[in-house]
């Protein structure tokens, strides 16, 4: 449906690396159609799935999100390969719109489906692929003859105070992040692929995320009312993109130009936010509510000044702001690329851990966290273990799930995500 | 914000609906900006609050939906009247994009939020309100003494076959639905009459709910792949909608120009019908997938013929499929305004009911079917009594939630949704 030609073969993963980085960021993981794209049936747009790196992660972030991760129950490694070239083979189909036919083994007949999309064009649907640390070794067990192959960066993450990670929510040996300008469309993509993996792979847990589209350039609000992504590295500049971003030759070559996600699904106590004054809530995150800018500055990207203090000598930024533990962070040397969603999960019969200690039937939503970066040890580990102790932000958000995993590299066509891990 | 001189003040409800009856449907629930309106910050749309009827049932569907049921917590009848004007007050500042105050007698302070919306606009929200029947009777105490004045047709509705109602999501004693052409919009206004009824109301259930957009005067698809929503009456044909929708002299006072809603949670069992050959699934639905025609028609509007055989005489149509048993409903006489929404929820622990009777973790995703109509009685209740018991569909569709609320009569400025119910 959408010219294939573009797409040129390459041979090795390091050699299109090098063929590629010639061409510039914009090509290599998909011109970057619109910052604000609209869900247009008329106008179909779409992410490039083939490149040197995966598409989803320094693409402008889509409005919504459909996050799944699965546990592996075979034992059997060519199994996983096979499911990974189906996948592969499936998500080259679904970026593009086209339909998707059923495992062909399975006792049902599944047709390939020209409906279920029809009229609604791919989206700007991209499909991001990771690996947990139970592909690589499970309760002690190597089961598919990769735990060489797991990299150092791939740290297990610490628990860190105030988690409330339920197992059912958290972990899973692959994962899948779903990104479209349209819900529906994420969301097809998410069952198709977890159709495919019948027999091999089933869901552990999933999450649905949306982002509102503020304007071409604004910064999102999160559902507390803050912009939400304003410190970021620039998704526009290659060598920021290198250094934060993507693995580099310390990687095990399968995760070359890969990345590492952090995913935290933090909850919201937004019958205790909503009682609390916007002065404080200000305090809380470090930054105006309105305009987005640094306390005691004017613009919402006016320079962060730690140093800065009121008539009695006090912070005008609380150490504890949030803001103040991010920024201190970076100044240190740990940055993260966030791409965060927001999720609506309803209401559900919930306990408050902080003031006024509520219980009852309350709002089941927040914010998906969710960060790629080259190196957890010196990116979300380090934020996260000051945050989960001083962040002021702590009493009005509980972490409940999430999970972290290893994307590998873009493929090119012919290639399949994960084959350099698996011949490796 | 948006010119409130548009709203006129009128006296008497029977007076208002005569005078408003003279400018056309389109003024009266708010002339429909546009089918296809886009959450653009740029270009704010808006369907008006105050009207004859209360917006969010003939208004065209937007993209987004929340609803929430309560249950009330309070036995004082003026604490129940005094949530239902802050709600009002509330509705009229939320759809024109307005900052909302806390309750002014909470313990803590909550300033109107500037922030919150920023930059979205109202984005065509509407709130349409609703009462259960425990706000007339509960456990058979008629504790705001409002129980003379439940209309007849809001019946109770039977325990249909198949049913599997958790109480936890079904009922509530007063009901919001909160639409608008983007996600953070709806559930900002949801969640802005929450913290108003603190201490008052407290949630009973919530549902979020989405419908695609696929272009002008395109039938959207549901999560089945199917277009949903083709035998809808004309929500521009004040007569048809005055036939089906609105209650009339038969109501009492307090209901005349209001409708009743039904909504189920039917959650669609997505491992059995993508296993499910395209063919059957329109024999099950009763169209054909791609185009949404009547099977054996070319055109999705092509007329319905039931008596329509093949060579051997059987129906082309099956008796039992779900447009088959709908339509026959509909020819003798029981019609409704179809407003549904798909539901995406995650997944979660499920037993199927049907082959392949699977347990694990499934999609917890489907349709929030939602339907307006002037008497349940000769609406919802026999075409869902036929449905329950024969239709095709059910196999693949199972209702774990929902309710039927009356929705009175809209108001105008300065009146109160439920004002004329509190003082009859």
């Amino acid at each position: 449906m959408i010219g294939r030609d573009q797409r040129r073969p390459f041979a090795t993963r390091r050699g299109f690396l090098a063929a590629a980085a010639g061409v510039g960021t914009a090509t290599l993981v998909g011109a970057p159609s619109s910052a604000r794209a609209e869900d247009e049936p008329s106008a179909p747009s779409l992410e490039p799935f083939f490149g040197a790196h995966q598409a989803g992660i320094v693409t402008p972030a889509q409005r919504h999100a459909y996050f799944a991760a699965f546990d592996i129950t075979t034992d059997k490694r060519a199994a996983v390969a096979g499911l990974l070239k189906g996948w592969t083979d499936a998500a080259a189909k679904l970026t593009v719109g086209d339909p998707v036919a059923g495992p062909a083994d399975d006792d049902y007949a599944a047709d390939p489906d020209p409906a279920e999309m029809q009229g609604l064009g791919p989206a700007r649907l991209t499909l991001t692929f990771g690996f947990g640390a139970g592909l690589f070794v499970r309760e002690g067990h190597d089961r598919f003859s990769l735990a060489k192959q797991r990299p150092e960066a791939f740290a297990d993450l610490p628990r860190f105070p105030g988690d409330q990670l339920a197992p059912a929510r958290t972990g899973g040996d692959v994962f899948v992040q779903a990104c479209a300008d349209n819900p529906q469309v994420a969301f097809h993509a998410a069952r198709t692929l977890t159709r495919l993996g019948w027999g091999v792979a089933t869901l552990r847990w999933v999450q649905v995320g949306f982002v509102s589209d503020y304007g071409r350039g604004e910064t999102p609000r999160n559902l507390m009312g803050f912009k939400d992504g304003t410190g970021n590295p620039s998704i526009t500049d290659p060598k920021e993109m290198d250094a934060v971003v993507w693995a580099g030759d310390e990687a095990p070559e399968w995760m070359l130009g890969g990345s590492y996600v952090v995913i935290r699904r933090g909850r919201m106590a937004f019958e205790h936010w909503e009682r609390t004054k916007i002065a404080f809530q200000e305090q809380t995150f470090g930054r105006r509510k309105l305009s987005g800018a640094p306390l005691g500055r004017e613009g919402e990207f006016d320079p962060i000044d730690l140093a800065a203090a009121d008539a009695d000598g006090n912070p005008i930024i609380p150490e504890n702001s949030h803001v103040g533990i991010a920024h201190r962070a970076a100044l240190a040397g740990a940055r993260i690329l966030r791409r965060s969603y927001s999720y609506d999960d309803g209401a559900a019969m919930t306990a408050e851990r902080w003031p006024p200690w509520r219980q009852g039937m309350e709002f089941d939503a927040g914010l998906v966290f969710v960060c790629f970066q080259r190196d957890p040890r010196k990116g979300f580990i380090p934020i996260f273990e000051k945050m989960s102790r001083f962040d002021m932000m702590n009493q009005f958000v509980t972490n409940t799930g999430g999970g972290h995993f290893a994307c590998p590299g873009g493929v090119g066509p012919g290639d399949w995500i994960g084959r350099a891990l698996f011949d490796a």
